[in-house]
């Protein structure tokens, strides 16, 4: 089976980008060579643009395409933060921009899966990443997992996971902090799922998007700087959670450089590369982050125990992430779930339904506490503590 | 076969973007509706951006997630562009936003073809399209057909084309102004294309990349505004060419509104969408299109007949895009081709080799005629005239 360091057939059949084998000379040749091979504007933009001078000045290539695994500079930047923040042992090589996370994701899962194999995917997870693997003809093997670990913190999670790999499967995927039910692994918990991608010799997919967000002095994890596993563990990251920034659609992943090298093919088949000006615009606020970090973080903190302190219903309390994930089954006697969601919006909330995390939460509600201001958070609490009784 | 008006058979185990089926119920609800069905945050990013305060102020959504089938207010503009400029009959439902033209294209390979079908690829063609169709499990099949128009601009298209089309066949790709001939098709041309596509009841891909990029008073003809093809014709466009902004990654397809429905479930599992901000940054330069696109031209008009005229290789004059191609294959016979592309290199000039554009081009050139300033692109050429000559 094309487990670990095998990575996917259809890779064979996609080449690099055209230009990569002129590489070297054109370096070589340095300012003085006129570029006539690339299909680009030697003009900025001739109207208007929303953007500071300086900043036009300091990036004039803005416009322009970037390489397609990413800027120097941002990777650069990006390569002394996980080292420092993460402890992962990442250079520049290690480090492809993609277009968000969910970008991340997707060329994994197609750089990775053969037909027919099977990815472990631990439950309740973020609801696009079972399409990738179809997307890919994986198939996605389900694990109820991060609930399991608020019921059993002392869980044996190598006995457990067992059960849910087969022959087939070729990759884990880890999502810690985790969206939807706010688990972050600890050490311990970490160092088992060490041993069951070690031992069925499996890739690791760490879904990191909500790197940087963890509460009461909890400590994130990224299970990629356990040296044994740096060079099987693909970790993504985003710009879209603690950078607030959804709107840009800016990500990356950190990975085995010959990894990056091939997964590369795949990302310029789907977009060629991730905005050359949205990665220029990110290089200062990596740097500053311990400027603006720490303010940021206790605010979400402040949001969590708004809804966490006020809301009736019986809920963990999310240890990261921004959401807040329980079941609602009780309230269940007299209506059906669906009513139950439509009760909420009526009320003036909408809620996202839990069987789009994992089939075992089809009685489940995810609440997002970082999307709506104070004010509005405590609006909805006071509207759901009146919705979420017994009918 | 799954031909015209069918799609590809991957995107039954798709789910469209979670939230779809609430949809109706949360308009209903308007501004009172605390929203905590989405992760995103209330807050704008709380760092420095390079971003102008009026635009933040008017566009205060630019960082959060936007709409997967792309914001309303830049789809109402290029619905209002393709209708004037294309005589496409798109309405917003018919407009979905991708990153790049180049992401458009795979979402429509990922979309459109099943594994082993074939799609009919005019050659030269953009390089990547054809592992695209790869990527996607199809056949790339390929005709050259834009440099035999030049050699026989009475070409019996519908003849030539039927020797290449099979069973399998669902899909025909065209590019006009064409990358990298710089031929324009006319319409009668375009009318022959129609027939084959017709007959042989075939999606047509229709990559309009330079849309607007047009010399000698040459008409660009979108093919979708011929009545009996738009439901068929799946039109491409991007902001990298005539827009300048490459580095954007921005991109649209105009499709019948069925099947861009269906091909966003494919573009939210690669990427969740486009960016929110670069989608709010080019409603401006859309609508004042007709203020700055005129000089645009002419400059592009000015720097073909730099290179044009003075460049001595035979080459045909280029009638739109911002390309030359032409044959070196008189100038091998004393070195190989792969050493002609480095004696170029060496004199201080990048080209790109021919091959990367179909089979049939493994003795041509492409050179970009944008992509370096006036002065520089005199340089290049007087550079190419003392390598391009017989060794």
């Amino acid at each position: 089976m094309p487990k670990y360091p095998r990575l996917a057939d259809r890779l064979n059949y996609l080449s690099p980008s055209v230009f990569e084998k002129f590489l070297p000379k054109m370096r070589e040749k340095g300012a003085d060579l006129v570029k006539l091979h690339i299909g680009d504007s030697y003009l900025p933009p001739v109207y208007s643009l929303p953007v500071d001078d300086p900043f036009i000045k300091k990036f004039p290539y803005f416009n322009r395409y970037p390489n397609t695994v990413g800027t120097a500079e941002l990777r650069q930047a990006l390569s002394r933060k996980i080292q420092e923040d993460n402890q992962l042992p990442g250079e520049v090589d290690n480090i492809m921009m993609t277009a968000g996370a969910a970008n991340a994701l997707n060329v994994i899962a197609m750089g990775m899966i053969n037909p027919g194999e099977e990815v472990l995917i631990l439950a309740p997870f973020w609801p696009f990443f079972r399409g990738m693997v179809r997307l890919a003809e994986g198939e996605p093997v389900e694990a109820p997992f991060y609930t399991e670990l608020y019921d059993n913190p002392e869980l044996d999670i190598k006995a457990y996971l067992n059960q849910f790999i087969t022959d087939k499967t070729v990759a884990l995927y880890l999502n810690t902090p985790n969206n939807p039910s706010g688990k972050v692994l600890n050490r311990a918990q970490l160092q088992q799922i060490r041993e069951v991608v070690e031992e069925h010799n499996l890739w690791l997919i760490s879904d990191e998007a909500y790197d940087g967000m963890t509460f009461d002095n909890r400590e994130h994890i990224s299970i990629g700087s356990f040296p044994e596993l740096f060079d099987r563990t693909l970790t993504v990251f985003t710009f879209s959670k603690v950078y607030m920034f959804a709107g840009l659609r800016l990500g990356y992943m950190v990975a085995n450089a010959g990894v990056i090298r091939n997964l590369n093919k795949i990302l310029v088949h789907e977009l060629y590369s991730p905005s050359a000006m949205a990665q220029y615009m990110m290089i200062e606020p990596v740097e500053r982050r311990h400027e603006w970090g720490p303010d940021f973080l206790a605010h979400t903190h402040e949001l969590r125990d708004i809804v966490s302190k006020n809301l009736e219903i019986p809920h963990h309390v999310p240890e990261g992430a921004y959401y807040l994930f329980f079941s609602v089954s009780h309230l269940l006697e007299n209506r059906s779930f669906q009513e139950l969601v439509n009760d909420c919006l009526e009320i003036g909330v909408s809620v996202a339904p839990g069987n789009d995390f994992g089939p075992v939460y089809d009685e489940y509600i995810r609440i997002c506490f970082a999307g709506e201001s104070p004010e509005r958070l405590r609006i909805a609490v006071e509207r759901l503590n009146k919705v979420l009784q017994p009918a």
